[in-house]
Order: C-alpha cells, then sequence, then structure tokens
C-alpha cells in the first residue's frame, strides 16, 4: 500500500468519528475529539514519535530535539468533508516516518472555533497567545471552556523554530491551473462589516412606488456594487412579509486581500457605495465594522524548501498564520474536487496527496 | 359628543378585546371576537338594528327589509392597530342611526385570514361562496375550523341589493392630495410568485471572484428589475453563513394592478427578466406562480352616491371584492396617518371620519 492510500484510507476512518451520526463534527473537547486524537495517536505511535496531549488538548507526536514543526488541526465544522484540517496531519505522520529528521506533528484541538468562537485555539496556546478570558466562555450548553482544559493552557506554548503545514486548498484555483499542489504565498487579511438599510415597512398594495424607501432595493444595489470585491453572505429582510415592503435588509461584508491596503481602500470604497445608496434613496445606513485581520506572510525561505514552483494566496484563515506570529511558516496548499470545503463532497486525488507526501519530506529533508 | 368622537371612542373601546394582552389581535372563532361581537352588537341595538350571529359568526344588524347592506371586518391582524376594519363597522352603525332607511350592517367574522389562511371567509359566507372545504382547516394548535362554526354554513348567504364599505386607505395617497376620503374605483389584480435562483455556494475567502455564481448577486439584480412594478417582501438566502457565498436566493413576488392584463403583462416581463439574469449567470431559475387574482371594478351607479369627487384604487383586498361577485358594491377610503396600517401607529383625523359618516349618510338615503 502507498503512503497516499494509507493517508486517504485513514482520513476516511476518521472521518467516521464523529459527535453525530449521520454526519461528520467533531468540537473542541468533545468524546470525539477524545477519540479522534486516540485514533491519530496510534497512527503517530507506529510513525516512531512519542505522544502526549498538551493542556489545551493538542495532540503532539516528538521525535527528539525538534528542528521542524507539522501541523493541521483535527476539528471539524458541522457537516463537514473528511480532509479540511485531518489530511495536513496525516500526510505530515506519512512525511515524518520516511525520514529520521527530529521534528514534532501537531493535531491541533481546534482551529475552526465551531463551540466557542475562537479562532485558532489550539494554535495560538502553541504560539502563546491563548487568551485569558477564553476560559470564561460558555458553549451553547452553558458549558464553560475552563472545564475542558486539562492544565495552564500557558504551559502549551513550545517553541517552534520552523512551521510547515499541508491543507486543501478550499478553492478551484489549483483544478483550474491543471495542478496538484501549490505553495502559499500569504494568507489573505480580512475585513467584514454588518451593514444594515433601514427604510420604511408598508403595504405591498397600496405604497405608490415613487413613495417607497424600500430597504431591500437599496440592499440589491449595494450587493451589485460588492460583486467582484467581496462576498455578502448574510442578507435578512424585515418584516419579511410577502405583501409588505421590506423595511429593513441586514447584511455581511467579507472582504479579502493578501495586500492590506488595497483590501482597506477596498472596504473604505464599498462604504462610500453604500452611504450614496442610502442618501439617494433616504434609507437610513447602520455600518459596524466586526474585523480587520492582516493579511499574514508566509516565510520566503521555507517557501522553497518544497520544490514546487506553483504560488497562490490564501484566501482562508490557517494555523499557519497563528504560527507565522512567533516563527517562520509555510503551507502547501492541495487540489481539492471543486474547490468544495466544509461539505461532505469535500474529495481529492490520491495522486496529488502523494504529491504532497514527497514535497513535505523534500521540505523537512531540506529545513 | 359628535358621531365621528363617538366612532373614534368606539374603536379605542374596541381596540382593547385582545387575545393576548400588550397588543391587539383578534382571529377568528376566539374569545376575543365573541367579546367584540357582544360590544358591537351593544351598539348596533342602541342604533335600532335587530342584531343576530350567523352561522359563520358574523355580526349583523338589520332593520326592516335591507335595501342596502354596510359593513366591514372586525378581525384584525397581529399587533394590529384599531382602525383597519372596525373602522368601517362603527362609521355605518353611526349611519344607520342617522336614517330610517331599511338597512344592514354587517361585522364580518373574518377578513385577515391570520388563523386559517382563508381569504375573506366571512363575507364569503355572506355571497354564498363558503368554501366546503374549509371546515376540514386546522389552525396552528390542531383546532378545526369545523368546530368553531355554529350551523351550516350556507344557511349564512343572504341577498345583497346593494354594498357599501368605508375602510382606511392603508396608503399615503389621501395625505399626499390632501383629501379626506376618496371613493374607490376597483380592487386591484394581485400576481404572487415564488421566484428561487439557485447557484453555487463558497467559501468567500478561496472561490475567486470570476469563477463564482452567486445566487444573491442574481438576485439582487432582479430585484432591481422589479423595483417600480412590484415588491420582493421576503428574500432569504442560503446557507447564510457570513464567509459562505449565497447557494440560493429565495424571494417572492407581489405585482398589483387595477388592470388585469397589465399586470399580466408585468409578470411576464418579470419572469423573462429573471430568466436573462439566471442564464448570463450560469444560476438556476425557480419559478412557481402562486395566485392570480383579477381586478374587482367597484359599480359606477354607487359611486356616484356618496358625493365624493376624489377616485382612487385599492391596492389591498376588501370584503367588498367579495361581495362584488354577487352584488353591486362601493367602497370609500379614510385618510390614515402616513399610510401606515397593520401597525398600532395606525391613526385617523376626527374630521374625516365626520366625513365619511356625511359620505356614507348621503349614500344610504341615495341609494
Amino acid at each position: 500500500m502507498t503512503d497516499a492510500v494509507t493517508v486517504l484510507e485513514r482520513c476516511a476512518a476518521l472521518g467516521e468519528v464523529s459527535e453525530e451520526g449521520g454526519l461528520l463534527l467533531r468540537r473542541y473537547g468533545t468524546d470525539a475529539m477524545r477519540r479522534a486524537n486516540e485514533l491519530v495517536g496510534g497512527w503517530m505511535q507506529a510513525a516512531g514519535l512519542d505522544v502526549h496531549e498538551d493542556a489545551v488538548g493538542n495532540l503532539v507526536g516528538v521525535r527528539g530535539d525538534p528542528v521542524v514543526t507539522l501541523g493541521s488541526h483535527l476539528d471539524t465544522v458541522r457537516d463537514a468533508g473528511r480532509y479540511d484540517g485531518p489530511l495536513g496531519v496525516l500526510v505530515a505522520i506519512a512525511a515524518a516516518e520516511r525520514t529520521g529528521v527530529p521534528l514534532e506533528v501537531i493535531g491541533f484541538a481546534d482551529e475552526e472555533g465551531v463551540r466557542f468562537g475562537t479562532a485558532y485555539l489550539g494554535s495560538a496556546a502553541v504560539a502563546g497567545q491563548f487568551d485569558p478570558e477564553w476560559p470564561a466562555l460558555r458553549d451553547a450548553g452553558g458549558v464553560a471552556l475552563a472545564d475542558l482544559l486539562r492544565g495552564d493552557p500557558q504551559t502549551a506554548a513550545r517553541p517552534v523554530r520552523a512551521y510547515a503545514e499541508v491543507h486543501i486548498e478550499q478553492g478551484p484555483v489549483l483544478e483550474r491551473l491543471g495542478e496538484p499542489v501549490a505553495v502559499v504565498t500569504a494568507i489573505n487579511g480580512q475585513s467584514h462589516a454588518d451593514v444594515v438599510f433601514t427604510g420604511e415597512a408598508g403595504h405591498a398594495g397600496t405604497v405608490p412606488h415613487d413613495a417607497r424607501h424600500d430597504a431591500l432595493a437599496a440592499a440589491a444595489e449595494w450587493v451589485l456594487a460588492v460583486e467582484g470585491t467581496g462576498t455578502v453572505g448574510r442578507l435578512r429582510v424585515e418584516p419579511g412579509g410577502r405583501n409588505v415592503i421590506p423595511g429593513r435588509a441586514i447584511m455581511s461584508l467579507d472582504v479579502r486581500d493578501a495586500d492590506d491596503e488595497r483590501r482597506r481602500a477596498a472596504l473604505t470604497r464599498l462604504h462610500a457605495a453604500a452611504e450614496e445608496v442610502a442618501a439617494r434613496r433616504g434609507v437610513e445606513l447602520d455600518w459596524t465594522d466586526v474585523g480587520d485581520l492582516p493579511a499574514v506572510a508566509m516565510d520566503a525561505r521555507l517557501s522553497e524548501l518544497w520544490g514546487v514552483a506553483t504560488r497562490l494566496p490564501s484566501g482562508a484563515g490557517h494555523d499557519a498564520a497563528m504560527i507565522a506570529t512567533v516563527a517562520p511558516a509555510s503551507m502547501l496548499f492541495v487540489r481539492c474536487r471543486g474547490g468544495v470545503s466544509h461539505n461532505p463532497a469535500e474529495s481529492v486525488e490520491e495522486a496529488d496527496v502523494a504529491v504532497a507526501i514527497d514535497a513535505l519530506e523534500r521540505f523537512i529533508r531540506a529545513v
């Protein structure tokens, strides 16, 4: 059996380890995560790594005094695919087994943040950036994050000399390029905003068209202004009656770019466009910036070690963005079918996984 | 005390008769409707009318062999205002009291259809058009409409020689014209449709803008095509995640016009516009027509009897549209502040109510 087949079989086995039947869900601190760590820990031991869990529940497999840290996350979103996260951990174990290089492999306990809304909980702990306010967070069922910790989260911080992460692309660009893998140049910065237009609700049959202040019509104009620059993923209309002119349209905005200046300029332009639409239509605009994450460049020297020429920015966030705050970091994207992720239809090709294992082996030997 | 003040005080008293504290709600067959009928029945008796309830719960006050039927509805939407419906019944009682003309006043038991989704239940029974399938309907709590009937609904049918209804405008046109009342020319026809664009959901960070099939962007284009012709009152986006490109946009369409041909031509044009948007953007269109109510002309001869020159079409439906299927019918609109209805902020002026009572008195004496 080739290493790629082994990795795919392990992804399939891990895909059965879920909080619920019928769909894949593994959130931080659940029994499903404990079972996942047991399963992956066994594979780490078989690869010759010494295995332990740190204070926040990250699974760590170590050989010697690590010159490089390999990692990705083992938690998932609800109704997830098998590969977003686990593929990177299992490729790392496969590549580690091929060499005697002193290294560690980490399966991060929480990257998706589904249970507590935390971003990069596992890698933040390793980077010494575990937020002291996190233990007080409670999940939807009232369970405190503090009760899921195994010790002082600050003890999970460890020195990282160099970091490498393999992850599915979660987009269709490699498929379009006809390339199996690409080295990630940077993790794009993100801007988020909540945008609300408030007009006047009214009876669809009785308010003349020229007397309306339709919040949805304003929203529609602005959605088209956003197109090509960002994403409006949420739009809710109030009151939402079939025969009622919309009084409010409540939207989200997501803008990403590898260049922070260009991203912020785009946000400013979209804000101005919303103001112009609101003023012209006699509706109110309520704009709330809810996040500005700067772009994170990957390490140029490490990026050469994969032996891969194709380069891509990452539109999604990854643990590498957190680790990059304390150590040189690099990422390799693996082509995934249709660019689909966060979905049971996630799919990768065996041949592409083989290319990724070979590239990570080269990386480890060269680092 | 003037008749207009009496009518306003009665509207206020009736506005306290609700299924729930803190808001006005009177649905068909509830204890609140029984109490409303008792209260209004007392005022009918004081005006010299003989009062009974028919088999479906309509409140009927009769004097002699009626040459004219006056009416409106006593049920309400949730969180209603005081005037939508009751104003017409109370103006009718006030006008009836001023004359000895043989007539009847009906407080219809259900026009809004909130509980069972029935349209014009009360006036349909009077018009002999009570749907034999209605008794099998159940409300959200499982109660069958059949269990709320007091007898065979077909016995509620009665001959109507001429019908007159006073109602708040529910729109801002009289306010803009500076007129207290207007005679209604026709009750506009209505077209309704459910419109769904299905594109491709995807990660907002990873799917390039030129590779998207964003269902919301398609919807936005079409919402702007509808503007000026109809109303998109509902728009729901799926999956609806902040960082997820919309895969589906689910909308309602409402188009009204006094001219049925013009309305149907508008619908055809909007359907073609949706098809064009879908084809150009590579998204699927699912269009379902869910209703076509023809326009109902009011009676030209009766319309002259109010002594009112201003004319308006009605964009909302009214009991008069149902009664018009079996008898000549006419309506008078009363100005309401800001055109607001289906809202506790509904408001009318005492002077306008006085004009309406005088006009209805003229109507009764002339019919």
